[in-house]
């Protein structure tokens, strides 16, 4: 079992920097594109087999350390009743927007409404047969909140930052409501069998310190008490809030294992900023992987040299790797984490 | 005249906190939904006597301590050939994407090609005669680049960064293009009677402190070096680049006189981080004018606080008024920024 990407999540010393890639299974991959040519974004996240398949065939390229498993944060609001569609884009075909729409939302059971993202990860765990790990996935309350009001991505998300400031009540019920949900989602997927789960605060970045810390930290913190690890090895919990360098020290205290970093955080701060409290991932820039592979090379090099001798980093890109990005760029990272030298034996 | 703005600007003493709001001549104003419903954007734009009353109908309603031109950052882009259109973002026929298709870009006189800028900026001056300073604006070049490359509104805007990773020089010879571009306009609506300029960084949050000391950062020293004040006073800068709280050291440094925050940067640590070197503009959130007027004169009075007692703050929002806040909320601000006993004489 390779076992570098759980070690590096506890910031045990590890043989290598550990590496996987946010959104590895997608549109960079021709296969990826193949599958999707025949079945569309939902009905691959709704069928465990091709959800399965997606998420196997980066590691039938490269030597990643860890699997996530193929879905989107936005499932689980089906168990609410909400439609959702993608033109790629989510669309939520009722956006809920006032206290009288919040109060009518009453959840089924995930494991009836949803059971598929379970079942994925069950099979992916068989599947890889202890090769690497599984990395299971929710979204935060706060940026199921953020879709759920707005009905769509929008920049700033108005809709629920309006809803804040005309009835903040109605915006703690509704929280509270998705707190339930993503507890329930994740520790599904944490008795299907993944190893560690990844918290996905889209959109916490566009909050001030103040109101993060006033309601959609508090409910990341939690979700992560709620989570129940089976096994006596707790499941290591990563959370990743993009473009909020502003609330890294406050996303250092929700209970995360590691905290995953967009490329605009300065890595080589990032450890002194979160007290040595938790584990890093990231943050090399998307868009670098566009740039020749010699490029691509000295631009990993350089995080791994910010992340410094300390265990407790895990390679990453500090956001999903863009659908454009050639595979010889992908091959120059994977060759990049494992230059012999960086790792005298 | 009424120069409190203008005094704030250079960290001098006023009586009270001067105020403007980010697109105050917008949707909120009925006033301003009647006139677009005449005239579409563009032609608004285009049209000084409408520009000019698409300016001044804000000031009609409330006491505001400044006018800015109606415009927008997209319009000088006609200059290199380039067609705009508005559906209600912003769209450019053809994005500018390679090293030839930037090269082949050459500026036609902005005088000649967009007039009605510094027409509609002379115009709206005769029409306030002294009685509230004219802030004139322009894009920054990164943030012009991102678009002109994009072709549109796109989170986190990849083609941009695209471009550095692949090819950097190419960009670097936009940017500088765009340098003389923003320069240009900027210096003609000066001339026009512009008694502050601001340059919008829209954008520039989404660079690493890393590429935007590299390339962003640069460009925006370079258009503030080559603005001319055609009389003895100085007229100041405005630099304001949402968002980009990871940035603010560094936006400090940019030679702008004031630096505006989005409302994620905590304005009571600002002040520290800039090294007192310039003055500060903002933040409410605009999302708090959605609330009922009590709430809204609490939000104000808190960054009012939070901007302490030195000289050197402009009460405004961290970004653009939404369109759907009341006419209340306004006055409620206008009100709390007003409030005598916050002032004694």
């Amino acid at each position: 079992m390779n076992d570098r990407f759980l070690r590096a999540c506890r910031r045990q010393t590890v043989d290598r920097t550990p590496l996987w890639i946010m959104r590895q299974a997608g549109r960079y991959l021709p296969e990826y594109r193949e599958l999707r040519a025949r079945a569309d974004f939902l009905t691959l996240c709704r069928t465990p087999e091709l959800a399965v398949e997606a998420s196997l065939q980066p590691l039938r390229r490269f030597p990643l350390d860890a699997a996530i498993i193929f879905s989107d944060i936005l499932l689980p609001l089906e168990a609410l009743g909400c439609e959702l569609a993608f033109d790629p884009g989510p669309r939520i075909a009722k956006p809920i927007r006032c206290s009288a729409e919040i109060e009518a939302l009453s959840a089924r059971p995930l494991a009836e409404v949803a059971p598929y993202v379970a079942d994925a990860v069950a099979l992916l765990r068989r599947e890889l047969s202890g090769c690497v790990p599984v990395i299971g996935f929710a979204g935060a309350p706060f940026t199921l909140a953020a879709y759920l009001t707005e009905g769509h991505g929008h920049d700033g998300f108005p809709a629920v930052r309006a809803l804040r400031a005309a009835d903040p009540a109605a915006l703690d019920s509704l929280l509270e409501k998705l707190t339930a949900l993503v507890i329930e989602h994740l520790n599904l997927q944490i008795a299907a069998g993944a190893e560690a789960v990844q918290i996905f605060d889209s959109w916490a970045g566009i909050l001030s310190p103040a109101d993060y810390s006033s309601f959609a930290l508090p409910a990341v913190r939690r979700v992560i008490r709620g989570l129940r690890s089976p096994r006596r090895d707790h499941v290591p919990v990563i959370y990743f809030a993009p473009a909020a360098d502003h609330l890294l020290e406050l996303a250092s205290s929700t209970g995360a294992d590691v905290i995953g970093l967009c490329w605009r955080t300065r890595l080589d701060f990032a450890r002194r900023r979160t007290g040595g409290r938790v584990a890093l991932q990231g943050n090399l820039d998307p868009a670098a992987l566009l740039a020749p592979p010699e490029r691509v090379r000295e631009r990993a090099l350089a995080v791994l040299d910010a992340a410094g001798q300390e265990p407790g980093h895990i390679m990453n890109l500090g956001h999903g790797i863009l659908p454009g990005t050639p595979l010889a760029s992908v091959e120059a990272l994977v060759a990049a984490v494992a230059e012999p030298e960086r790792w005298p034996v």
